[in-house]
């Protein structure tokens, strides 16, 4: 069977591999679709070296058909279309023992620490499957990941019906966290200074804002009766979007850090005494939020595949992962596999 | 009567001044106590010579009796023993019609923005007042209102029965809110740099750490079994305090900022990702602190008055705020009016 493998150096090369042994509680996938996401890039460019073991297969974003079934697996069945949610926590530390194994303490992120889905065939634990309904196309199946991502954020954000909620940053993570709070019954504006992605938020029928040439805390007063944003999402992880993210919650209003920021950022820490703001980080997803966004992907009324930007073969992945690397123009590429 | 008046310069006169006219609605208090607060020091120091109007009475940290009732005001009475919480809302803007009048987008800080207690003889609104008991004595209760700080930042942190509570500054707030969670069932550390305050602590049978010697998440991770703080306050307002509160909190766990930081601070965002941290701020009190800090400063085993290093006349008051620009080993002082 084919699969791409990295081998460092910005190097992917599509080889022949025999399909690893099927172990007892995993299910080995066909599988169909794999999106390319940040953190592809990201082991592309070298900056997870340590932490990936080489030649790696990566790829976390996918959709399948169950091939076949392991020793013990119940509930699953070949033919079955699923997705993969693509956390193995170790179930003892602190955090899984208090209900949070997503941000597990030792937690390994499957494609990351352990083969991904960038091959034809994937073996994986039973406990990571969610089945796909026929309503969603592998296509679409293969935004789910990244839309339970959306899910988590817009969960943990505690967004309402009616709250006016401020989205910084306008690639994939944010588009979709816009498109989950207005399917929420929010109204939602989306800062952003990439012109494709600003065209790509009008045809979403999002409303948005270059703070660059509008003023973004004075934008917000304006549309809330000067009370302030109810929710505001950092995503776009920088300097800029730390610094106006405090200027644009109410009294005791949410900012909810998407991004990951390496390095610590300057946080004006008077705003958060003097409103009564409230900050929480968000990381992944929980399986609900997986079930969420299966359910979201399944109406053909939330517009999933206008963020799909192209589909492209498995040979292609290296040279997708280099375009990404200058591309301003391009949301989700898709890799059927 | 006597009114301490602050006219620039770091200068204070104590002078005879005529008593306000009693309007409507307003109850004129015989002060009996008034503790200087950081605040009131700020101001001596010239750093809200913008806001307050010279010469200016401040001090809102007070106990008294009423020694008349003006028109209209029902429920009160003179003779009555009480505390003002000094906050008087617009009523109109976005947070007062949100419920969260405490943090009214025009507060007026009473003592700031209208006269405050260090006089004889002070006028104000009836709805800021608060009876005492006859089991708080008048020095206790003008510790009243830096306890309703307290008691708003353990609420807001949400701590509850067994939480281990990290304080980072052991002030008088500080301490006060190692008290209050305390009070609640929390375990408690206080991390301070100052030898005094340390000692203080180990009077007041509160753990204490100075993170100078003993690296502080280190400590926290043993006492925990490796899963972090459940809540930890920001109350020293250092750089050092807001780098390390971030590497304190177990997954899920909050920070609380109760210091006053004017500018911004370097936070690394990058631990509230990763362990989905909360942080909230927390501004002075609601009416149900002043009760629930009423009701422990009724009770002898609360230690309150082993915070007052002081009680001082008010002709000191000007020699006190002096002393209080250099001191090391004051927690509060009280000036009898």
């Amino acid at each position: 069977m084919k699969a791409a493998l990295y081998s460092g150096n910005k190097t992917i090369s599509v080889e022949e591999i025999s399909p690893q042994k099927l172990g007892p509680g995993q299910v080995q996938l066909r599988v169909s679709h794999c999106g390319v996401c940040g953190t592809d890039l990201h082991i592309f460019q070298g900056h997870m070296d340590q932490r990936v073991k080489m030649p790696a297969v990566i790829g976390h974003e996918m959709s399948g058909q169950v091939a076949s079934v392991g020793a013990g697996v119940k509930g699953v069945a070949p033919g079955d279309r699923v997705v993969v949610r693509p956390l193995d926590p170790c179930g003892n530390c602190p955090a899984c023992q208090a209900g949070h194994s997503h941000i597990c303490q030792n937690l390994k992120f499957i494609g990351i620490d352990s083969p991904g889905a960038f091959q034809e065939l994937w073996n994986v634990p039973a406990f990571t499957l969610h089945k796909l309904p026929d309503s969603v196309s592998m296509e679409r199946g293969a935004m789910i990941e990244p839309l339970a991502v959306a899910c988590h954020d817009v969960r943990l954000g505690g967004v309402k019906k009616d709250d006016f909620i401020v989205v910084i940053g306008g690639g994939p993570i944010g588009m979709l966290i816009a498109l989950v709070a207005r399917q929420a019954g929010a109204r939602v504006l989306v800062s952003e200074v990439n012109p494709h992605r600003l065209s790509l938020g009008g045809q979403l029928q999002l409303q948005t804002v270059d703070p660059r040439e509008t003023d973004l805390p004075g934008l917000v007063e304006n549309q809330t009766g000067k009370a302030g944003a109810d929710v505001v999402f950092e995503v776009s992880g920088s300097a800029a979007g730390t610094e106006v993210m405090t200027k644009l919650p109410r009294t005791r209003g949410r900012i909810v850090v998407v991004a990951i920021m390496p390095q610590p950022q300057k946080v004006d820490l008077f705003r958060f005494f003097w409103r009564e703001l409230q900050m929480l980080g968000a990381r992944v997803y929980e399986p609900e939020d997986f079930e969420k966004a299966i359910s979201l992907a399944g109406s053909d009324a939330f517009p999933l595949d206008k963020l799909i930007s192209a589909v492209r073969p498995l040979d292609d992945l290296q040279k997708t992962l280099d375009s990404l690397e200058t591309s301003t123009d391009t949301m989700k590429v898709l890799i059927k596999c």
